[in-house]
């Protein structure tokens, strides 16, 4: 069994469609990653434990994604020094502008890497995930480069009538 | 000694002067408190000992203040079930949006009663702090109506030429 | 009969399917409560006698639901030292965003502890209420960290597809 | 003395430097008025008495200004069939978004006429009451229009170098 | 035939819709009216037409809708010293928040009343016509009041499952 | 005396410091130009007539600034085919987002080009003028390249402190 | 055949059916045009080839429609002197919110014409070209004048119910 | 002399006082860098050419800074695969909320990890740039959680009057 090197954490089960798309990225370019439903508000002990152990079991990234008041990405960067990249997931009022300024706007000290509202987002999360572990591993590197050219080249001269 | 009913929690001293608004207030109703700077960020070990404290302490409200990505409040409101009131501080980017939309927008299960941003907020969570106490103490229940009465005859019948 | 600790007041008889959030989570922790439709533009003087009357009749808090341009809750805490807590519904053009800083956005002096926009926002509210009461009520207390801990056991591990 | 036929309400003392600029085109076309300050929140009943003695008084129209969760002018509207021109003062953190969207969505039922944010809403709200109570009144229309022509003669062709 | 006391502009057919809640509460309270398709920025000459005569034809009040960079409000009451009501009509792209603006912005000078976003803006528009002619006709306001009271009494005391 | 290709209008005199960006712009490419405050409010006779000769006096662009409820650019392009180039001027209350939305919202028919809030956008708007212009001008072409180049060329390696 | 005078780009096939209200526009006005989905981000290199030659080629305007993150009107902007008309396309999230403000907002140095989010906004750009090309083009000039004049004569005198 | 391992770039000289906190922040974990300015707009040549070589240079991470319509880090992430960390410049007019759209709204395929606006998003870029070098290695994974560490040990207890 392969360990996992992208952790992909999110607030609860409803925001697994949208997360879905970063689980669909990490399997194209063949990176191993695990999933966890850890919700900061409703499971505060779990998002602690599942942070202290990030370094140790050797992720090389947490991929979070909360809607609302999405304090998920922010806490967990709290407790580990893994690089933990957010996901804002589009909330049924505001349409994720909540969810995108609660993960962005940290204060100076700690990191959130922050991506698009939605399932862009997500995608963008692991190809990000990615291209920071491809920095230290040419196999990959490789991958992820490939993977740029075909989408360049999925891209038609004009736009067709549908 | 008398110990304190109620804390005020803010996110780092920059917010101190907008939650100093809360200290005055409870000191006015003679209501007694503590006042802790607790980073959510920076120690969220420290924030989950003084929530899990906080009950068997005796706190009945506790005051949690912060700007940007505010998550004191809602993480707080995870670890306990005294009554957390969040402040908005205003931000220097956002003018508060971000933090008012990062407390307010909890997910059903872990309720954050949110005020206004600033000061204005802050001195209304104490007042609503005092009214929720209040409810179950006559003598204070007296202050409280003698100073809302004080505050209505404050108010003056003709603005004036300054 | 059980008295009423808690009101369930709202603008419109539209505004009921956010505000029967509220009314489901006082049932599952057995806190009697009462509704009532109170709108601040079309009927104000009903709204000076429930607030009045909001003390002596022994009510520990209101939860008021309104939309748009809402002054529903802030006119009670006006006229009440009764805690008022604000529920924004979701409104037809501006998505609540409207309805939320007509409840928030309260001057220095008379506070409303405000939640989220919408069904959590009011399921929130009776979470807060049921906190508030609990601090003085140990049975209560109880049914509370109950509640919320077979919430967080209701957090599955792992996300499944759908 | 000259009974006044627009009242000028304000929820503060801090609010007269924005609506001084009413009073002061009221003065120069000539039209009576008083002024007055109701906070809709701590002096709710002195809003109630002003409200209902409005139509008998015989006021033709309130000019009211508030600024943040503004409840003011939507609470006299409820109360009096006499028009209402709301005013949002520009407020500290939101620049008066809030106050815009507390005044002017209104629910259908209670109509609050609203003007820009701050002194220029100020101003117009006056100038909207001549243009109403000019349309019975031949001598104060011809007044407005003669105001009206003299403001237009008052932009230059050109810019100039200050 | 009744001469029209109140003209109902419009941008297009398209905002019909909506303007038709004024039409139908001018209809309720007996008011007359006429309406108008006047595009600010298709037809100018006809909106500068309209707004020369409106004085001179006796209209004491024109409600005027428009949708994304509403102009004709603006426009109409550049041109004429007949109070202009103006309604933001709901906008595809922005939910009616740019019609809003830039109706209700408007600088010292010329002033637009402007109403909520949508069919509750045009409603009440009518609504504050009808209050605004009562200030000088006694049986309109007698209806008026009438049609005040009868919405009060509309409102039911609880709230009913559906 | 050349006669001037653009003209550069505005609604108040107070835009001026904003919009004399544009006329620096023209002079550095030696664009002939005109200035001329029409206010779309207070003078609407003026901006018609503007606009009505705009196309015989052989203008071949009108750059429009003006701020708030910001009709100017939009009424403008209703009168004339000669291309209208819009600038929101900043606001106080709304910092310019209030003329942002009011210009570049228009409806299907009448187009106005839009450029950024303030200073910047009243440049561009001058350099915009400049590229069309210069499409069928090869003088001036050539003199709209070397001035790119040369922004290009002052653009330092390095940042430098200060 | 007709060398084309105007490029309609986009980010992507998904932005056609918006963009095409841009080609229909020019189809009735009679002028040559060519489209190309160009990607900013998937395709840079295609983005600079395309500006490089677009001058070379004769093009007068490029129609740039893109969304979210919109970079596409700019780069190109930034690439030629070829006049760019840039269409903000409804995003998923933000409602064309997003996607204005990252076209409109431009630095001092390169101008992007920026119009209304969505179709009208990309019929209006095809407008603006037209309106353009016709100042040195009689021909055009008159087709465009009887374009907008059919399109005055085509708004109805009055609403009709549906 | 040490090879650089991040690259530090910005839009213009005037951001600098913002990308100065990125700077700072790898000095004191003695991360080797260097900085450039490369204005997307007015050198969209020098971003080309800097990306092409980020990777073969051996740069692991990008730090690009940049306001308004912000295309600086979206354009470098469209041409390397080395992580690009966005960060919001705050602008004039619409305090950074444009340049956080223009960065964060990647679509999909093309990732830019975003920071908060301002100066804490220049620290916290330079932190997260630490945070993914130090998966790799264990002398600056050290440092890193020396510095965090320093951090919480920074924060006081309470705060104190100024």
């Amino acid at each position: 069994m392969t360990l996992p090197l992208v952790g992909i954490a999110m607030g609860s089960q409803s925001d697994w469609p949208t997360m879905k798309a970063a689980a669909e990225v990490l399997d194209a370019l063949d990176i191993a990653y695990e999933t966890r439903i850890i919700s900061a508000h409703r499971t505060p002990d779990r998002l602690f434990d599942y942070a202290e152990t990030a370094a140790p079991r050797g992720l090389q990234a947490i991929i979070a994604g909360a809607g609302g008041a999405a304090h998920l990405p922010g806490m967990l960067a709290a407790k580990t020094r893994v690089p933990v990249l957010g996901v804002p997931v589009q909330s049924a009022a505001l349409n994720g502008m909540d969810s995108l300024l609660s993960i962005v706007q940290m204060p100076k000290g700690i990191p959130v890497a922050t991506f698009a509202i939605g399932k862009a987002g997500a995608a963008n999360a692991a190809l990000f995930a990615a291209a920071q572990i491809a920095t230290t591993n040419n196999a990959l590197a490789g991958r992820l480069e490939a993977w740029r050219a075909s989408q360049a080249d999925a891209v038609a001269e004009e736009p067709l009538d549908e």
